[in-house]
């Protein structure tokens, strides 16, 4: 390959959310995506149905075509984003016939026509990405690819469905019935105006039979993926489950089993499911994701965040997109250790937090309001002071809790502390992070 | 490349704990290997210092070599698990210049000479993987060079060093002072004879460099990283901590930030730090290990495991592996949608867990023991049984938990269940998981 030279052309199918997204990005951030991959990417059209529907945004107009097979005969990378089946299928395979690398995150598509798909692609030696389909923005189906590929997956244990899991989560916490949760869900955005894919255990189901594939280097067809949705979950359930010290999530099950006989297989099934509270994914709460990992050598993993939005399936769509694009270029990978932006490190002092200082001072009155001038002298502001005696001792220990300072301000005011007469030490500071 | 015929031809440099475990693990599942790459792994050779040493594995005795340099020169793929910088560099470099592939989890060489070996990489088209040099078993580094890469990482916190995260726990949860933790740590074998580098913070300071070069695009030179341990970190803190909300970690933490100026930077750095209890990284007990990475499109997104140990490193290892022969074999990362394996969908019937029963039943001497008959006929052993009555209903709801049992005896226990004249109604069955 002429690598250097050459330009990688995009072609997106569909200009829902997440395509409009993906469209905006590669735009907008046209000279990062070109350091990260070696060359530039252009984005050389995206297909829609209709070129005057109002909600196109005004960015993309130029770039709008109702050409999709043109479109996609002119691009090196194809990012399907039209949803449904047929006609995916249709532009998926033209494109992999073409030799163009696709990204999908059509779970459906994949789910059903999988083996027919993965074959074109291997046919004609393209890649066909997909990590958008399973969990959002959560990379999963990397990981399971690749760095786990040395290693035997037992299980995984999988809550793939945002809306379910949102509302199961006011079921137990808010004791909400099912139908005044699935509202509220709706109404937030979570859950769709026909919420039937996602309560009935449909949506799950794909991408259980995705994962379940990718773990154990097989085919799993849809159809053999038992299937119970959230509908028949009551309060008494879940307030049973909560008795006995657990908690009802919607689970994406896949694991190593045997027969009878002792003979190998697998077993992928989604169902609601009662888990230990102790349990990681009990603490996935809200319209989070989250995947739990049973590997022989690995031991357990966990891989957690939002399973849906814009955005965020937008995320997961250019990684994909990057790491096609730098294949195009430098016939690999990509390089783990390349350097393609020049951020300076910054001067430590510079970085803000907020502090927890504690200090032995003397007991006597006055010392509170002086050192708070020392603090104050050197801008960093005093949210809270708790203050502990040792009777008789006359020292006190008072433990400060600032607002957000640099630094460089909290190592000057540190400095006046422990100059400063009223002050026996400074025992220690603290930074107070992740809020 | 003439692609299926080739032999892959690894070289393990060093026999300690994980690179026994990777080269038992590359005979022991040769067959999979060679399925999951498409071509034979064969494992050439283990470079040792002394062919002697007691503590080698029979297994390994034929394959043990002192001759390292031909080792190198004679395999397509080097892992370097010898430790140590110089050494390490030495021979990383020869196998890069000969075109060999290099995966090493030697987080110090990398922090130190990173830059060097990255660019004898980049010169011969070879990769040098290093999964296993942060973060353990857990996938992290392919996330945030692929999944990730198109996308903004904002910030990174990181709790990157088991042994720390055990001894801040046992502070927290225990009470125990800093030494009897560390003494405790050091029993259980989680750390080192000398804990320095855990303790001081100089093993996450590593790691750290080498998270803020991958999410920022960037080379971090470890003297960059600003460092303080956890040996001034008092119970009294802690105790501080846990009154206003918030639990003490060691944090790698990288991020972008802005120079006063407005111009753009970022900052890698490793301290103890306060963060909330509701922080999904204050449920990261014992020595696990865990990555929160915060994007600009993905949102917040979480990685968790075992962040040390010989099988969960060797799993990184030999993840990188797989991967780079595949690259020698299909010139490119592998198929997402490979099949390797052929393992059969066992029937659903054939799958066991536990259950949760709810019935409503007749309110009346004897029906537990009638029940109890039924679930036991069908080999459904019972382990719990609560029973609620709606008093002068003449009705009880009964919620039986039971043992493990398979799904076919569970739905034929539910069918006697409803025909059985004590039972008014089988109102729900949950299965549980997670146990």
């Amino acid at each position: 390959m002429n690598a250097r030279q050459q330009v990688i052309r995009v072609g997106v199918l569909g200009a829902g959310t997440v395509g409009a997204e993906v469209a905006a990005r590669l735009i907008g951030d046209r000279d990062e995506m070109r350091a990260r991959v070696g060359a530039p990417v252009e984005l050389v059209g995206v297909a829609v149905r209709d070129l005057d529907a109002p909600r196109h945004p005004a960015l993309l107009r130029e770039l709008l075509t109702t050409d999709v097979r043109s479109l996609i005969l002119s691009s090196n990378i194809v990012v399907e984003l039209i949803g449904g089946i047929e006609d995916a299928r249709e532009y998926v395979l033209l494109a992999l016939d073409s030799g163009a690398d696709v990204i999908t995150g059509n779970k459906a598509l994949l789910a059903t026509h999988g083996p027919e798909l993965f074959a074109a692609a291997e046919r004609v030696g393209a890649q066909l990405a997909y990590e958008a389909a399973v969990g959002g923005a959560i990379p999963i189906v990397r990981p399971l690819r690749d760095s786990l590929a040395g290693d035997h997956v037992q299980r995984i244990l999988g809550i793939l469905n945002g809306t379910t899991n949102y509302v199961l989560d006011r079921m137990d916490e808010h004791g909400d019935s099912f139908e005044s949760a699935l509202e509220r869900a709706t109404e937030l955005g979570y859950a769709e105006a026909d919420p039937t894919a996602d309560v009935s255990g449909a949506d799950a189901a794909q991408k259980a039979a995705l994962l379940a594939g990718l773990a154990f280097h097989t085919s799993v067809p849809l159809d053999a993926v038992p299937v119970e949705g959230i509908e028949h979950v009551t309060l008494d359930q879940v307030a049973a489950g909560r008795a006995s010290g657990h908690v009802v999530k919607l689970l994406a099950i896949c694991e190593r089993l045997t027969d009878p006989s002792g003979a190998p297989g697998i077993s992928a099934r989604v169902h609601p499911a009662l888990i230990p509270r102790s349990h990681p994914l009990a603490a996935v709460h809200g319209a989070n994701n989250a995947i739990y990992v049973e590997a022989s050598a690995a031991g357990s993993l966990m891989f957690y965040g939002a399973g849906a939005g814009g955005p965020e399936t937008a995320s997961a769509v250019l990684g994909d997109l990057v790491s096609a694009a730098r294949r195009h270029v430098i016939g690999g990978p990509g390089l783990l250790g390349s350097v393609s932006a020049a951020l300076p490190v910054l001067d430590p002092g510079l970085v803000t937090t907020r502090y927890q200082v504690t200090l032995d001072v003397r007991d006597e009155p006055g010392v509170l309001a002086s050192l708070s001038a020392v603090f104050s002298r050197r801008e960093v502001s005093i949210e809270t002071v708790v203050q502990s005696r040792a009777p008789g001792s006359g020292t006190a220990t008072l433990v400060v809790g600032t607002h957000r300072a640099s630094e460089s301000s909290l190592a000057a005011t540190v400095q006046d502390l422990s100059r400063a007469g009223e002050v026996a030490a400074v025992r220690g500071v603290l930074r107070i992070e992740g809020e």
